[in-house]
């Protein structure tokens, strides 16, 4: 991938597009060093340490053939994704049927080993999210005979397990994972079961599992982290016995430092009867920050499945991060044996920019890797110096991850550019459109490029997710009219247009333009919401900028828009998201409040009969 | 600290008030097993491992006397904190001497060892700003006898150096800390340097520190990660002998893997001559999301001194973050030797608090600790689930670190509440005002809970830093009328009241009601500057949420704004945030906005002849 650069203060690595959302302070570019280059130009000294990360793969090193208890090459490394099922436990970020399928696709095309596409037995919504993956993401096979495998989690019972396997038994890959928490105090106070329950439990379920046909079994005992490493290596020693394929280690408070985890593994490895006939995997927790280092560690002691998500999201802290995972591996192939994954990294980006858009979950500006100053340097005043800079500073190259690089020569759309162009540049960004959402971005973008000289990437990707992106129209925004300041009321005129075409016109006062047009909203729409976020970015750089507008809501009744918490097993009430992006912040803050309505609206409407599980099945 | 609890289940934790800015979705309970209940109460499992991280400290682990070179207790582990040099370093950072102070005095009560206050030599701002930390922070000796270290940076040329004495020399217990690259890309493209010439710079500016009176010199090699390991104990040898007190082992692009860089760690231990009469410390970047790993294993093999920032800011994506590090060391007691420092983390969270909002870089809400998520679950809707599910999930609890609980019998204050009830609370909170900001404060207060029903804390914050924690004004908000909406052209009307009293006002139209507000107040300013970044967030639950707007902007001149950066020499402009707070978002917006440029402009005003080091002034 990289080539060597003779003298890399003369040649910078050459750039193409504007995609990335940076301002025009930072300026990203980059020299890359391949070891080899450096140890070639430099004579003095002797280098006995990596320099950047961007060296190439070796061009043999291929993904195995998928056989679910054993890889083919001891140093392959699966990547199992669960952005989808521990991700979107996150408060707040809920996805709808349609956005999993979108983040499935991605996952796909990133090279996931393993998707888990959601808790089936949560809801009659989460279920078909998670059939609907199977059938489509699941049986994508590539020209080289890659298709992820779709997993679906389930507590240690049959309705759960049976309700799983109905949900992914359409994959060509299908999996079935189930836990039950395996440390002392969650025995006690949560399960209240005493070992020898919780070891019949495992090994029946497990068989269960087996019995209805699926090959494909993945154990985790909860909370391993805190639990017994006797008794584990008892459970797992069973429920290998029991047909499971996959064993995997979570630290589900995020207690371990990478050393103890590294060790767990190791012990594991060591101790479990019939170990050797299966993967053994790691899920850890964020809680003090160290989840990306124990998985590392995790894999370094053994474990050959890796349990991440995207931008690192999950309940609390959340997961070790795919990104931070796969690149760390990769830089740091010299001290691991040379682990590999399958993941192209190109997809990185968009991928991580897809999850922060549908989840809501705003990265920090100095997330590791996909945060927007990860490649950013305050600009210097002289080009030498930023050359200097950059070969000096930056281990990864931007390019790498699926970044383009910020550069006047990149191309800018105006408003002289034809549909044509716009559609090049979108499929560019990784954007697949049909004709009808490429007509309508069409005109959007038009009415942008009238007023701002320059129409960005970063632009683009605001109209694509505000245009394309949204949930079905129950509601859709005719026109508004506000009146604010601090001379007098703030006074919002709405008018919105239900599914029949007819207009709706209400007005409220408020205490701002915003609280008064929600005002008016609701005096149209009648469901009794709470607003629990509520938040603005400008996406682009100058005060004409457009700006993206998200808020979060929960529907103040639990009937319809329940699901069921996978550990605690609890009811929870869900939450929904939604955007809106345009140069006028009221406009946009009223697109959003719609967009989230309507998502709501949306749900209730496919889930009538949405099927509780209650707690007390969880002791079958 | 943890009191020992019978029966979890029955017995949560007592909390206080409600002071997190978290939504009511999110109810926030725990319960603490220390390990001596669990041991005691659970009958059928051995517990070897670690269940919570709350275990209170032995008292006898007193923070042992400040030598430079030298602690008294094996264990003790130093805190050096440098959000206010490598954390002011990031894009957007900049903050202003007055804010520098305030984060400074939160370090101070958060009992950090050493505060790198800034790099003097940048610029004649940054000089006062570490000159004022150096005489007021520097010289508030607490009972105990504990007064924090005030560090100066400065790279290895006398300039640099004198002027960094200059600045610290004041505090009680000063430090210079100077650094040079050590890696062969460094030395090769950046200084173009032979080996010999460094090591003879680092030597004669490690003697050139002392020779001024400083006792407490740190020395820096930097890029030590990618440093050859040879020339490394050569060049610390060298300067051990030169009188170095502090040895600091940057992984200055965050390459290294935790396992890697323990070993670096040993190794310096292991071959350094003289390393015994020095203390180790690690400075751990997280471009791969390692940084917290890395320095707990740099602590494991040997390191004393730990260098981090709050919230984990930094270039690119930062540092290790000090929450983290200090709380991963606490929960991983048995496994590093029962390492401990002298943080209390109890002003943990207000320090978090503060320097995000002086910073403007906010946090994830998936940050480990302090993110808004990090303690939150998804809401069940019965109690008695909700108490089974903190004990199994919850490790830390949220007090230890400062976050009260959000409780239904929280004192929320109301209309009807007194300036006595309103100051008591903002005690409570943490903010130490005097009675001219309280009055202020009061009623802005009214104004809001006349049309609020319940002010909460996060109402409260929002509010003192709104009309607290701001420049003093150049220019000052009269009034703003505007008129938008998707049926016209957005007006504003804007008034503005300058120093001498007098009004002015100006009018525009925009693409929304932001963007004309703005063309206005460019009208009156006339000041030419660039927005960088716009966003903005309600603080609190509901559609009548106070919102916060921050905007970052940048001067389009070089002159009079502009800094040297610290590492590569060459000079940046510098960008100038702002926030406002209000109801209104247009209003908020505007404030924000203004208070910006009054930043920017009170800047321009004290630093009238900010000198400027050139990089040629870097080979002595």
């Amino acid at each position: 991938m990289a080539t060597v650069i003779r003298n890399p203060l003369l040649v910078p690595s050459t750039s193409h597009h504007n995609n990335l959302n940076h301002k025009n302070s930072t300026v990203l570019l980059t020299l890359r060093f391949p070891q080899t280059s450096l140890r070639h130009s430099s004579h003095r000294f002797k280098s006995r340490f990596t320099v950047s990360c961007s060296q190439s793969e070796p061009s043999s090193r291929r993904r195995p053939p998928y056989i679910p208890n054993r890889i083919p090459d001891p140093s392959y490394v699966r990547i199992f994704d669960t952005t989808l099922r521990d991700g979107e436990q996150s408060p707040g970020a809920s996805m709808t049927s349609k956005e999993k399928l979108d983040v499935a696709r991605q996952l796909s095309k990133l090279g996931v080993d393993i998707i888990e596409a959601g808790f089936p037995a949560a809801s009659k919504d989460d279920f078909e999210a998670v059939k609907t993956i199977a059938q489509e993401v699941g049986n994508a096979v590539d020209d080289h005979g890659y298709v992820p495998v779709i997993c679906g989690l389930s507590r240690c019972n049959e309705n759960d397990i049976r309700t799983a396997w109905e949900a992914v038994k359409y994959a060509k890959r299908p999996r079935i994972h189930t836990f039950i928490a395996t440390s002392a105090i969650h025995m006690e106070y949560k399960l209240r079961m005493s070992k020898e329950k919780v070891v019949e439990i495992a090994r029946n379920m497990v068989k269960f599992a087996r019995s209805l046909g699926c090959e494909d079994v993945e154990f985790s005992p909860e909370d391993a982290g805190r639990s017994d490493r006797e008794f584990l290596y008892e459970i797992l020693g069973e429920v290998i016995k029991a047909g499971a394929t996959t064993l995997n280690i979570p630290d589900t408070v995020g207690i371990n430092l990478p050393s103890e985890f590294g060790r767990l593994i190791a012990d594991i490895k060591a101790n479990t009867p019939g170990i050797e006939n299966v993967i053994i995997s790691t899920h850890c927790q964020n809680d003090l920050g160290l989840s990306t280092a124990n998985t590392i560690e995790g894999a370094r002691a053994g474990a050959r499945q890796l349990e991440v998500t995207i931008n690192g999201i999950g309940e609390r802290a959340g997961n070790a991060s795919l990104e931070e995972v796969v690149m760390a591996l990769r830089c740091g192939a010299h001290v691991t044996g040379n682990l590999y994954t399958g993941i192209n990294p190109k997809h990185i980006f968009l991928t991580s920019k897809m999850v922060e858009e549908y989840t809501g979950l705003q990265l920090q500006p100095h997330k590791a890797l996909v945060g927007a100053n990860a490649f950013a340097h305050e600009s210097g005043i002289h080009q030498d110096g930023m050359l200097k800079h950059k070969d000096t500073y930056e281990i990864i190259s931007p390019e790498d991850i699926g970044i383009e690089r910020t550069n006047e020569a990149g191309i800018v759309l105006g408003k002289l550019s034809g549909r044509h162009a716009l559609r090049k540049r979108l499929e560019e960004l990784g954007y697949e459109l049909n004709d009808d959402q490429v007509q309508s971005l069409f005109w959007r973008f038009k009415a942008v490029a009238e007023q701002k000289k320059r129409v960005t990437d970063a632009d683009l990707r605001a109209l694509v997710s505000d245009e394309v992106f949204q949930a079905e129209p129950v509601w859709k925004l005719g026109d508004i009219q506000v009146t604010c300041g601090t001379l007098g009321l703030s006074t919002a005129t709405v008018k919105l247009l239900s599914n029949d075409g007819r207009a709706h016109v209400a007005c409220s006062v408020g205490t701002g333009p915003v609280d008064s047009a929600y005002k008016a909203i609701d005096l149209i729409v009648k469901e009794p919401v709470t607003l629990l976020e509520y938040s603005m970015n400008a996406v682009t750089e100058g005060i004409d900028a457009i700006a993206t507008t998200r808020v979060v809501i929960r529907a103040e009744s639990e009937t319809s828009t329940s699901t069921t918490h996978v550990l605690t097993g609890e009811t929870v009430l869900r939450t929904f998201s939604g955007t809106g992006a345009g140069m006028d912040v009221v406009v946009s803050s009223v697109k959003a409040y719609i967009a989230a309505l309507n998502k709501m609206l949306g749900f209730k409407e496919t889930s009538p009969s949405a099927e509780k599980i209650p707690i007390s099945s969880l002791e079958i």
